[in-house]
């Protein structure tokens, strides 16, 4: 087993170490545009509350972007994964697969 | 991205989802013999309370099976991964491996 591989995993501080996160965080990545509230809930499959306390984190950790706009006069708030966001995800991606790969040479 | 991918991932209900515990076990798994708590302690940098909260874990839920025996009377413990964790071992990596592999290909 690659030493390098299991201490780069257990040393990431990454917000998408946990997988509900990671899940949101590639569900916004494959989006072809800004995902609702509502999509995201029916996507994922969880709870309003828990989808709405891991959006608040990635918000404040700069992972998402959130837009709130007017659309026929009703508030419609929309998600989209920013720059640092995507590099963030592809990064840990890759942590999680060379440790796969390290892994399964055992 | 593959919603069974996705899906495999969120409804995981192994220990082994925990990242900490999941290194453990590839590290039994790799281990050429038995693993005693002070091998494992330096192979993973944890703390001792940290290692044994998740151990006890794993013994619990039959992944990690103990031993106990006297070597020159002094008592040793030592722990490998039962046949129960290879088998979640090696099925969890494969789910990691599906939804990254789906994740990549966005």
């Amino acid at each position: 087993m690659s030493q390098v591989a299991t201490e780069q995993l257990l040393k990431s501080d990454s917000l998408l170490t946990d997988r509900v996160r990671l899940v949101i965080a590639v569900t916004l990545a494959g989006a072809k545009e800004p995902m609702d509230f509502r999509s995201l809930l029916d996507a994922l499959n969880l709870t309003k509350g828990n989808l709405s306390s891991h959006m608040r984190k990635l918000e404040e950790a700069g992972i998402v972007h959130i837009q709130k706009e007017f659309i026929d006069r009703k508030p419609k708030t929309t998600y989209t994964l920013s720059n640092k966001g995507r590099e963030e995800l592809k990064a840990y991606l890759d942590t999680i697969e060379n440790f796969v790969r390290a892994a399964e040479n055992l």
